[in-house]
């Protein structure tokens, strides 16, 4: 790497290797790492730090972190950190195999929250003292300000709050980074809080750059390695279907007068069927839409190249090595298009509810009067966290939830008769999709939110069993607002537990 | 009433009775009507729509209405309606005892929404056309502009989008209302939406009256009546308990550096246990307090006069006949200090974020991992509605609920296994209080909570079947993040179902 990453003299005086650094964080710290899925993540001192924390424990040493990022990361640094044992608890989103096995275990402390509190959680005092903040950027600037990279998550206040700070500085990622970020510094605690001032998507409102006190800056970390870029899966039937009837609905919004004709901004939640939605919506014809969201996917590219997407806000990417490539290669044109923001900002209230956002998200399952499970599976083990999903289907213009009516080969449907975990609640959820159809549960009753998840969600494999449910709770409830049998409503996930099928 | 309340000529043109009034109200219409918490909604239309209703019905003709309102209302309207069938559909808040019989009947449809969505939803075209508005207010003014009563609601978006409206002058209340208000002009549909230049919670940023185009009032309506006005019930030493331990947990967390020694906009529920939280503040020498909340309750006019309250926004009243003569007596005093908005702000997330609000709510159950249900009796009888609480608990400082630990002579835990219904999930609560004692929920996990809530809320007579739950659970559940035990998760309500007791 040559010294250009690094423009900051006295910052060069501190680079060190990624042992050396790990060696400043002390068993017990609370530790701030940078990193959105699978994005902007610290490379080298998250594995450094497990390989010490392991020849602690081979001592009999106890060794944990406590563990915050912004969203997700990659094995390097969630599954490197697990498999050491190394993390005490974690915060908060994770989506890494062997962090998942442990904490359903109960072995690992698990903090789930939604992605818009954390930065102010942090700052109300609620988590104590940061210790130390590990953030990767893609450069140093000569009067020391840092260049976010891939994501920037919680970054600002990770530097802002953190007692001390490890910088790593990846050359892998583009230096024509530099300028597409936006890092806005009005926030403030209450009493003290002013408008955010941006009142459409692309707005600028901030910095290009990150500050840091250079003082607490106490190791710099050369580093050279990928994201973690996973391949980028093809849509499916099911993908493909699902998109179709989100993409009619939204056209008929359109044609009712109820969304303008490029839409209202778009966030989407990272994966297949919202990959699908996003194609689709270039296939239809749609032009100058916008995207108020957290993550950048391959779809999104597409669509900024194609210029059906005007602009992206985001917080950080998910792209696959191909995607990755398109990007460095016309990073000019991306810069002019994509603004990244801090993700207090990217899933912001006010700014979700003053935009209009229509929110696009994956679910686990959802019930008959239209409650949403995001995180788990059969009501304890949790899959992922909730993410931004709440603060855009709480805050939104539209709050929709996408998903297969079933998962593992049938054996379970995703509509059930009651969730069992809510992460969305009833007066939250505007519109269901599964690749059977879409259920509009604007302005219904619980009763007729059930009929149209009936007779448009549901797979047929499990439509006697729920009609048959919904027939005897609407006779036999003790309540006929929320009709439910308690000795059943829960019934299905059990089954499945007992059967491995939740017809049994 | 002399004509000095309805000072604009062409209205006093429009004066009919209540009955000619109701007769200009079709069959099938959408009526929106004033009214929040018992307070200005109308007195006399409502009455007389009902008896026009009942002689339809007389005579086998069908007349129902579909109904919107700010909040709950009164027998003269809720109840009066309900009892003539009249009603189709309900929205947004109720608690009236006839109504919510004919709910929970499965005969009068009822869509609880979070109150700060009521006016956008029904701008974005979620509920169809409004076909008359039903607004009473304290005075017309010479410029045809309309000086609201005790609650504003929704009247501003009902008197912008009813293709007629009737108006009911009340001079029952007092002319010193005007003045009062702050009805803010500056929403928007996205994307127009901008800013809301409200900084400090007692800042004014609209106008003292209602606009109205006066071709489209095609009634006026005079009336000599009280608002609700029930009787204050005095705190009992449960209510006590427990606003003992949410002042000690304030007070703990201004010496901790986490709140200002004012604390910060308090938003307070309606009934005995906020009253009882707002008269220990005054007694414990809290001073300089500011309150951006929904409902204005005796207790709090009580701290506006000792100064202990700086001021008061909000958007109606629930006072007693004392508290509703204490407010006349000195209206003057209390225009300085009591600022009423419609509810789209004295709700909006955007506001309740930046001001940091403290929210405190009444609930029906919390579980073991901090959900909370607000509405629903054993899952499928819904009691009255989740109102506001979630505009405060989502997007607030602090989310606090407070709650007896048991109901019904001891028959019912506060405290579950598992909430038969959720409306504030896990992510959104961070204090439960019930008169045993404090769980304060920040930054833990699941299991942690748990320890929190039988530690500290949990009344002695379920503490060991809970403990027992726990203790199983974390043994034999799926996953040991949120342990649960399906079979028996919701046993406690079908207990209470089947024997009258949880504990059988």
């Amino acid at each position: 790497m040559s010294d250009e990453r690094i423009l900051y003299a006295p910052l060069r005086e501190r680079l060190v290797s990624a042992e050396a650094a790990a060696a400043l964080i002390q068993p017990g710290e609370t530790v701030a790492m940078s990193g959105f899925t699978g994005s902007g993540y610290p490379k080298a001192v998250p594995m450094a730090l497990a390989q010490r924390i392991e020849a602690a424990h081979l001592k009999g040493q106890p060794f944990q972190i406590k563990l915050m990022t912004g969203a997700s990361t990659a094995p390097e640094l969630d599954g490197a950190l697990a498999k050491a044992d190394g993390i005490a608890m974690r915060m908060p989103f994770q989506s890494d195999p062997d962090a998942r096995q442990r904490i359903n275990a109960g072995t690992l402390d698990y903090i789930d929250i939604h992605l818009s509190h954390v930065a102010q959680h942090v700052w109300f005092g609620f988590y104590g003292q940061i210790d130390t903040a590990v953030v990767e950027v893609s450069a140093i600037r000569a009067d020391g300000s840092l260049v976010p990279s891939t994501s920037i998550g919680n970054n600002k206040t990770w530097l802002d709050l953190a007692s001390k700070v490890i910088i790593e500085v990846n050359d892998w990622q583009p230096a024509g980074l530099d300028g597409m970020h936006d890092v806005y510094y009005g926030t403030a605690l209450p009493p003290q809080r002013k408008p955010i001032p941006l009142i459409h998507g692309d707005d600028r409102i901030g910095e290009p750059s990150l500050r840091c006190d250079p003082d607490k800056i106490v190791a710099v970390v050369r580093t050279h390695g990928p994201d973690r870029n996973s391949p980028f899966a093809a849509a499916d039937d099911s993908s493909e279907r699902i998109a179709e009837h989100l993409i009619a609905f939204l056209r008929h919004e359109v044609d009712k007068g109820r969304l303008p004709a490029s839409l209202l901004p778009l966030q989407s939640g990272v994966g297949n069927i919202p990959n699908a939605v996003l194609a689709g919506l270039a296939r239809s014809g749609f032009r100058d839409l916008e995207a108020f969201t957290e993550v950048i996917q391959d779809g999104m590219l597409a669509l900024l190249r194609d210029g059906v997407l005007r602009y992206a806000s985001c917080t950080g990417f998910a792209l696959s090595p191909e995607g990755n490539e398109e990007f460095k290669r016309n990073i000019d044109f991306y810069r002019q298009r994509i603004i990244m923001r801090t993700q207090e900002i990217s899933n912001h209230p006010e700014l979700v509810r003053r935009l209009g956002c229509i929110g696009m998200n994956g679910m686990i399952e959802a019930d008959l009067y239209g409650n949403v499970n995001s995180t788990h599976v059969m009501g304890s083990r949790i899959m992922n966290g909730i993410g931004g999903s709440g603060d855009f289907a709480r805050n939104g213009f539209l709050s929709i939830f996408l998903s297969p009516s079933i998962a593992k080969a049938g054996s379970i449907s995703s509509i059930v008769p009651m969730v069992s975990h809510v992460d969305h609640t009833e007066h939250d959820v505007s519109v269901i999709v599964t690749e059977q159809g879409l259920a509009d549960l604007r302005g219904l009753t619980p009763k007729q939110r059930a009929r149209q998840l009936l007779d448009h969600c549901v797979h047929p494999r499990y439509r006697d069993a729920l009609e048959d449910y919904v027939a005897r709770a609407n006779r036999d409830s003790y309540g006929k607002h929320t009709p439910h049998l308690l000795t059943e409503a829960l019934s299905w996930h059990q089954r499945w537990l007992e059967t491995g099928d939740m017809l049994g």
